[in-house]
């Protein structure tokens, strides 16, 4: 029998997750059933801030959660038994493999994933990240040659994607992150023309100062304060692109809005547009083309930061809504 | 010599604006001094909330606010003396008059009235109020022919069109006032297939129940909890168009933003959008074109509600602000 290791939702975070809030269990690796079933086994897992929110209970979109059940996560895995005609072993793939060494997956669940280029990217920038990145940026925020992109949680998943096609379309990049470290990190390998740290003692001088035309453009990729103060830097016309709320999925009570909503908005004639990337799903393919294009002529450099084990990925979690990681978190569970 | 009785801003308000804020004065009439301009004697004037904002520091889009010059306001006048070839005495224009009996004005400024309607429309359904619900509604707010319009100020100058807008459209229109009175007035008058009490016990069931598809358009004239509540009943995709924050104007310590921003925003894909109505002002004659056939076919039944004589226009704007009007509030200053 197969040891099939998973980590499953114990109990729901009352306030902070902590890696209590998960067990490791074994159980004996899944068969296959029925035709169109396809055996995997996990290689990597991303962990995305966004799951977070699916902990919360109504308020988001995932519905309202559960314990006791595998957690949820995307990952590249190795087909390793099929009942499909499209997958053969040894098929690379995408799919909801959850945090365990083994899923059934139904074959028409599978994206199989090309080998021009390292899979792993296949859960960054050519993944959900990546296309939350281009359809958020391009699509909602519809930046123009010359305009000033702010984006926050620069130095994140999806923010340090931003940055960077910003400057592909000729924009002035600036990030928000926390510590200087990674203000360096944004300027230096993240296309960021100006950084700032949202923890420095006066930050909205330092905002102001690094977006000395104004913002056009701001990606918001945590809420809360940060997302107040931006708000105070927006042009005339200006375009605010909810994407996620960071600051606010690991607690119990989220704070109030923003002042200034929506006067700010009318005097401004600001838009400010939530959208969820699984909206976009018609376009990915054409999507992907162009950002794998952009990564190949190596205008844009994705970064993954990795844990290793999966005993590691409720740590691996607690740590990014920490604001530890840089780039794509992702967490190596078998070669 | 010719009286010119103006109504001058006295003082700025503190927290709540009070007549006591003006002062009336007399000075001689103005006289025309070069090619161009044109003496115009004002007939009626309107007063809109927005221009609250204009008292309340720089908060507002019009700029720092200053005491010791006579009120703004649009008004209808006909022409006493013309150095213009554009304008003959008698001619009725649309302008920016002031609080004051005569004011001279340059002819590029002036907008003549056609005498095919009532000319009154152009201080309402014709005029900013109309033409600000009209790009509002349809070129913000984008509304299908189905969905269903819920507007804040329902019986306000503004409102009161968008209602009745939407329902040319084919939309189902729904409207939040203060009391029972102005909810059967909304219904029986304006448009409405259902209305809500913001002062009702219990706003948020009576909401509920009066969106039983949930909202689509939500037109805000007033920000603070009426679009906190209004939020929680948007349809995915919904549209929230913001108009103005007249809950806002009358005071010194602006609230908060709603709870639920951005995370509502992102959850149901909300496009949340300020704007000002003068940013349309290409397209202002092709509106009036389209807003007078609704007019004259009946299919929209503009409201004035008007007090006599220039020195109820003070009393008449605090009464304003403090829900007093129905539809358009107008001031006859002279026959």
């Amino acid at each position: 029998m197969t040891e099939n290791r998973q980590v499953l939702i114990d109990s729901l975070p009352n306030g902070k997750l902590a890696e209590s809030n998960y067990r490791m269990e074994s159980a004996a690796a899944p068969t296959l059933q029925a035709d169109g079933e396809v055996l995997c086994r996990t290689l990597v897992v991303t962990i995305g801030a966004g799951t977070r929110a699916g902990l919360q209970g109504s308020a988001s979109y995932a519905g309202a959660p559960q314990t006791n059940i595998v957690m949820n996560g995307t990952g590249v895995a190795r087909v390793e038994q099929s009942n499909s005609a499209d997958f053969s072993v040894g098929d690379l793939v995408v799919c909801s493999t959850g945090w365990q060494d083994y899923s059934v997956q139904q074959a028409n669940q599978l994206n199989k994933v090309q080998d021009d280029i390292d899979p792993a990217h296949y859960l960054g920038a050519l993944g959900t990240n990546g296309l939350t990145a281009y359809f958020g940026l391009l699509t909602v925020g519809q930046p123009k040659e010359g305009e000033t992109v702010l984006v926050s949680a620069g130095a994140g998943s999806v923010g340090h994607l931003v940055s960077q096609m910003a400057r592909i379309k000729g924009c002035q990049a600036v990030g928000i992150t926390s510590t200087p470290e990674k203000c360096q990190l944004l300027i230096d390998k993240m296309g960021c023309h100006a950084s700032v740290s949202y923890k420095s003692e006066d930050f909205r001088s330092a905002l102001k100062e690094a977006c000395p035309n104004g913002v056009d453009v701001y990606f918001d990729n945590t809420g809360g304060d940060i997302l107040g103060m931006s708000l105070r830097r927006m042009n005339t016309h200006g375009r605010i692109v909810c994407c996620g709320v960071v600051s606010q999925y690991d607690t119990s009570s989220p704070a109030g809005g923003p002042s200034g909503i929506p006067g700010l908005l009318v005097n401004k004639r600001i838009r400010m547009q939530g959208f969820l990337v699984f909206d976009y799903a018609a376009q990915y393919e054409a999507a992907r083309t162009e950002i794998k294009g952009w990564i190949k002529s190596g205008a844009l450099t994705p970064y993954n930061d990795e844990f290793n084990g999966l005993a590691q990925a409720p740590s691996a979690f607690v740590d990014l809504l920490a604001g530890g990681n840089v780039g794509t978190r992702i967490v190596r569970i078998a070669e």
